[in-house]
């Protein structure tokens, strides 16, 4: 016979397609939401349905938006003249986090991945090229993919594609992380930290 | 200004309101949840939504279902003279995967728990007496509660009340789990595997 209702295996079962839920971690999240308000339920239902008929991605940056363009590449104080270029709208999320970027963003959508055939023309490289001689004319591109091995292959990519643009091109700083323990760091961490040491003022 | 657009942020909040997904996990989920193809996240919001508008609790052993009286007790090939009483639906699902167990279920939706504020009459307790005196007579109530303090305290506490009732009441045996290693073996498990042993045949 069979053990579970339908509507409780169907949930189980696509909640484990997500990253990260096994068919435990599944089964415990139904049998939680089978004691919560109906209406909590209802509502992740709702927000789930609305994340994507009610979102699409920026026609400039590619971030994800509910205007076209986003609101930060609409944003008539943002500085037009530099561009932050990242691999996922997550990168976004966490850079504006800082308060420290002011300019704008252009997202890839992944990185370069030989491995997994993925090559420029799968991400939005080729839509970066016509922003940098917009109205306001583009003076620095900051690079601001993973510094990881794809992100770093995407980064060289990026940089000899943007070679004689005449746009000044900058690569986020490598080193110890802050509050991190030096002891801790790994010897590529170390290397990169030591060859970029900088004076004390 | 804004950072997430409304339809991520309001998302991100209702997965961290689940149990064990924190703002990073959440937001992983969301960022994943917009790159799948559409379909997936509209299925998923689907299952969400029938898992409350299209299930109930058994009205018989508050197993959950979707027709009343549940497939379990309605099926006439289970022996109706032995119910296994369990905390929670996954409990039952844990039974019914073993495929020894072939009686009925009663199904409390907790433990007692002073401490909570949760007394007898917030649990499905006096539902299950008037069981034991149905049409076929129920010889044997398997208690099925963890075995944990509230486990334990609710297992007492039924035993008592069952009590007098004629019919006879077991509990699960506690001991070493199979496959587990006697060294790494808490106390109490061990006291109890020591208690409990038994003869070989």
């Amino acid at each position: 016979m069979q053990v579970l209702v339908e509507p409780v295996a169907r949930l189980m079962e696509e909640l484990a397609r997500l990253p990260g839920i096994g068919p435990k971690t599944s089964a415990r999240l139904v049998f939680h939401l089978l004691r919560v308000p109906a209406e909590q339920v209802y509502a992740l239902a709702d927000a789930l349905r609305d994340l994507r008929a009610r979102t699409r991605f920026c026609s400039i940056c590619f971030n994800i938006t509910d205007v076209d363009p986003c609101a930060i590449c609409s944003d008539p104080n943002r500085d037009r003249s530099i561009i932050c270029v990242v691999e996922e709208p997550l990168d976004v999320l966490a850079i504006e986090r800082t308060r420290e970027y002011h300019g704008l963003y252009h997202v890839l959508h992944g990185t370069l991945s030989p491995v997994e055939g993925i090559g420029p023309d799968d991400l939005h490289i080729a839509e970066l090229l016509p922003r940098l001689r917009a109205e306001v004319p583009v003076r620095e591109v900051i690079i601001a993919t993973n510094p990881n091995m794809e992100g770093e292959a995407t980064a060289m990519y990026l940089a000899r594609r943007l070679a004689g643009s005449g746009v000044k091109i900058t690569r986020l700083a490598r080193g110890l992380p802050v509050g991190g323990d030096l002891e801790y760091a790994d010897q590529v961490t170390l290397s990169r930290a030591l060859a970029g040491r900088q004076a004390m003022e």
